[in-house]
């Protein structure tokens, strides 16, 4: 098994790709389009990819990638994410004049950066990659905020730790493979729909999963990019896509629905002990 | 009238309460926080907030500081918003070493800041104070993404116009007041709702206004900070307040909500000639 992943080494993506399987080798790649290219290319059997943030909500960007391409989603990970102050080895918080990181590490870290004063805010492509350049750039007077891991990976300090606004702060992410996954392993289902405009819709629409007991395990809207006030929603419900209920749910939706996609029926996230 | 806005002159915010009343005095400040404040200190009869754009989504930190507040949302204002490049006199594509604004900004201008080769991308916590640190700083390397009007606030030169990815980016403003709008001319009900987390919940929340045929004009839900994966939801329902259908739905809605407050009864915004 191997496993493509967004980031430089110490990325919280190779994080969840060693959780997943401490035994997968990891192969980083520059951005989530090329994680794709990656299993497609068969450079990798897997590919892993953030899709929420139990703050940030969506990322809104892999499920563009998940509609654009034809790569099933077969299992998901869950990562908890503690966001660390990185720094070249005798820095001070003194010193530090500019902080790099994600812009989504950025806005989790809110409360210790605003406490910070005088420091320039950067947002960069990548956790880890923030941690890297200040290594590899030998920067004095800057810090990264990244994972723990990332600071023994480039060898930097911790300046702080666990600076995230909110403890409980994880990540979902999930796995994509060329070919569906074990249908009898599968125990959850992706989806993604439209909606007409008109009184009820929604309301309807998730009516074909109450009439058969079935639970939704995410919900979430999303305006339609470049089409004002238009939503796209996002669903997982907790039947396989086999299943024969789930089969006549989706049937049903169809009715309703503008446009529907399965993205794929997956094995959830169990904790190991 | 007297509308508080947060930010520097010729911000999005400003442009949206001169969009609500031409004759209204307007008063900068410095924070959202502020803008409450200053409402309830009475130097300003309103305030003005954005709430939400057609391609970012909801501002998530206007619901919590209307949550924290007792201030109804009175009225809304639709902008069509058209960021720029705007730079010091003289100051050329080339010369543009750094790009500074609020990250919503920066992130709808994602495709335009990519095609910059070398540049670094800063965040700051307002488009028009970017615009007027370039004036103030005299800075000739770098650039700001602000409005037309900022360029003209802060003499500066309009590098790039349009530069946002989707041509169709609305934000939705809300006036906020002590007093709440005027019951007969209200038309929307905007509300914040949490649901337990349990099979059919949403479905059973939906069902009080469908079967009372009350449109939904948004439904947005985002996960609850802190607590993994649990959800609120923002909604505007397209009947006032004071309406008896209303007030039977949300005494309905409150069976099944955990929580649920009502932000306001307000006048719909409606396109002037």
């Amino acid at each position: 098994m191997r496993i493509a992943y967004q980031g430089e080494s110490g990325a919280y993506s190779e994080a969840a790709a060693l959780r997943f399987s401490s035994h997968a080798e990891t192969l980083a790649c520059e951005s989530f389009e090329d994680v794709f290219a990656a299993v497609a290319g068969s450079k990798a059997t897997h590919g892993i990819l953030p899709i929420e943030n139990s703050i940030g909500g969506s990322i809104h960007r892999n499920y563009d990638l998940l509609l654009e391409h034809e790569m099933p989603v077969v299992a998901e990970v869950l990562l908890q994410v503690s966001h660390n102050l990185l720094v070249y080895p005798g820095t001070t918080l003194a010193d530090v004049k500019k902080v790099y990181s994600h812009p989504q590490g950025l806005a989790q870290c809110e409360g210790f950066l605003s406490s910070l004063k005088g420091v320039e805010i950067v947002a960069t492509y990548d956790t880890a990659g923030s941690a890297k350049m200040i290594r590899d750039e030998g920067l004095k007077e800057a810090g990264a905020i990244a994972s723990a891991r990332a600071a023994e990976v480039f060898q930097l300090e911790v300046l702080a730790e666990g600076i995230q606004d909110f403890k409980e702060n994880i990540t979902r992410f999930i796995l994509i493979s060329k070919a569906a996954s074990d249908p009898d392993k599968a125990d959850k289902t992706m989806i993604v729909f439209t909606l007409p405009n008109t009184p009820g819709a929604l309301f309807k629409a998730l009516s074909v999963f109450a009439l058969r007991d079935i639970d939704l395990t995410k919900l979430e809207s999303r305006p339609v990019r470049g089409r004002a006030f238009e939503y796209l929603f996002y669903a997982d419900i907790a039947v396989p896509r086999q299943d024969l209920q789930c089969t006549r749910a989706l049937v049903h939706l169809a009715e309703f629905a503008k446009s529907m996609r399965t993205l794929g029926s997956y094995t959830s996230w169990k904790e190991k002990n």
